[in-house]
Order: C-alpha cells, then structure tokens, then sequence
C-alpha cells in the first residue's frame, strides 16, 4: 500500500523543506493529521500570511512587512553607517546583538563565481546607488568569514573606496569557515567592535 | 529587534511541531520565504487538504480518504484475519511488508494507566463489534513491542479468548523498546511468522 493520495502529497511536502528526511517528513505529516483542525487551518494561514504580507524592503532588501522596513525609516538609526550582510538572517543575527544603531543593506548572496553568482546576481547596483547622496561615512563588510564572503567584502571595498567612503569588515572573531547567521551575541559584539579598515 | 510578525508567527508553527527546535523553525520559516509563491501555496494546500480529506475508516479506524478504507473494502484482503495496531503509522508500516493479506483494527494507543488510557480511550469496544458476526476466525495483536503494547495485547488477549477466536502474538523478533512504525521489512515478517497463540 502506498500513502493514501492527499497524505502522500503532504509527506512530499515536508520532505521538499532543507533538512527534513523521509521519516521526519512522514513523522510531521502523521502529526498534522493529527491536530485540531483550527491548529492545522492556522498553520497553513501563516504559511500563507507570510508569503503574502513579506517581501524586501526596496532601500536595504532586508524582509519586511511595510515598505520601507522599519529600520529603514526608524530616525532613531544612523543612517551614515550602512552594515553590508549577505541575508536577511544575518540582519536578526545582528538586531539581536542590540549593540549596533546603523542601518543595513542585504546582498542576498555572496560572489561565487563556481555557483555563477557574479556582482549583478547580488544587490550591489542597489548598495552603491545608496550612496550617492554623500550621507554615508562608513560601510561595515559583515558578510560570511567564508571564502565567498571574504571575496564580496574584498570586491566591494575596492569598488567603494574611490568614492571616499570608509569601508570596514567586522573582525575575525569569528570562527572561519562559520555562518553569521548562527554566531552567538558576544562573539559578534567582539567581531563589530575589531573591525578594521580594509 | 524581534522578527516581523508574520515571519514569528510562521516560527512559533513550525516550532510547535515534533522534533523541530529553534534554529530548524528559523530556517524552515526562512526557506518557505525564499520559495515560490505557488510551492508555498501548495504546501499550504497540502496542509488543508490532507486534514479536509482524511479521516477515519469507520470499520477499522485507519486514516483514508474514502469510507470504509481502501484496505476494508478490498475484496482481495482476508477479512477473517484482523491484525490489531497502535497507530495508523503501524498499518503503513504493515503495508510496507507487502506479506499481509487479512485487514487491521487501529486502536489508537496502547493501555497506559499512568498516562490515563484505558480500554474506554482505545477503539476497543469497536473491535469487540467487528467479532460478533463470527467472520473473524484470528486476531493478531501487533502492538509495540513496550510495556504498553504488550499489556494492551494481553489484555485484549483476555477479553478475547472467551469468545473462541484464535488470538496470535507477532514475535518478539522486534527489538524490544522499540517502535513498530521505524520496523524494517524483514524483521517485520519475521515477526509476523512467528506469531504464537497467546
């Protein structure tokens, strides 16, 4: 016997999301069938509802559900310091250390010219067009300390530099080869506050 | 800053789910916002349609879309045989064996006096009413090989005897303590030979 249809369709599903297997993917789909209705009709409605109400913020790309993001348009922020990440995570990454007060600009990805990301695949056009009004001082490089990573900040120092701005890459505190998006608040705090011109 | 909204109402869902802790919910929420609308949409149609479509079989209390279940209604299935399991799951598992021929009865559950189950919470008194016809000539009780699913076999054992139906064990070739469901297929039918009267 194979799954009944609409089960099946499910298992699928789940099994389709990173890092879900095929005895997970059933597990959860198993679970679904058993839920309360209203709890499975919600669960579906935010699946939804965020695809819906989120998309990027048209000045940094970060996610957002109004236009521009809220730290985008906050006054609180300063706004001449623009810190350089390669996804949205790496934003919240940075949010929940609560220490830095500038503003952000998401590349969406980092030059990999193996994967055939190349400057015009990722939100640069965007970044430099950001600084053109001469209102931003610094630009922080915080993308990956991976080799793609270091690779874009390298890429991007030298294409920013002739405009007379500071460009900066957070310091190696961070464990090499590591992913922005998982690092702890401390270590990050460390790595914002050793940046380096480069 | 805390995520938007909707992306942390998407989180806490995915949280909520077995076996999925914060950092996957992160990432699933993530990736659900990277995908296609229409796969996203389709997950969510997924969601709703498996828990529109699938219930019940009123004869066996396996999960289907069609009442009775595919498996009740086959004229090829031995109906005199009733093979008694724990969970929907099991039956897949069952299945999956490709060596039974005679039907099933779900319980959902296994007796648990600690966790509060008892016979009235099982599908029991359903499957007393299954044996009233004197169709049924063996009941094989495949409960989990754990404390739980052997006193449910005994019990049902018990009550069964009485009415001169043959009540058969499957063998304890399932290590013990563990889970029917995550059986492999050879264990399985060797388990299901060496079924013994009990």
């Amino acid at each position: 016997m194979q799954y009944i249809a609409p089960l099946a369709q499910l298992i699928e599903h789940f099994r389709a999301l990173p890092g879900i297997g095929a005895k997970t993917a059933v597990r959860l789909a198993y679970h679904v069938l058993d839920m309360e209705p209203a709890k499975a009709q919600a669960l579906a409605q935010a699946i939804l509802e965020a695809k819906e109400k989120i998309g990027y913020c048209s000045t940094c790309f970060n996610l957002t559900d109004q236009d521009p993001c809220q730290i985008c348009a906050s006054e609180k922020r300063d706004h001449s310091i623009i810190c350089v990440v390669e996804q949205p995570q790496d934003v919240a990454a940075m949010e929940r250390m609560r220490d830095y007060q500038g503003v952000y600009h998401v590349l969406h990805g980092a030059l990999s010219p193996l994967e055939g990301v190349g400057p015009d695949q990722l939100r640069i056009k965007e970044l430099l067009a950001r600084l053109m009004d001469n209102t931003v001082k610094e630009v922080i490089m915080a993308t990956n300390p991976s080799v793609e990573g270091e690779a874009t900040a390298m890429y991007l120092a030298k294409l920013l530099k002739p405009l007379g701005i500071r460009v900066t890459r957070i310091a190696h505190g961070l464990p090499m080869g590591g992913d922005l998006e998982y690092a702890d608040e401390v270590t990050l705090a460390k790595a914002m506050e050793n940046r380096r011109e480069i």
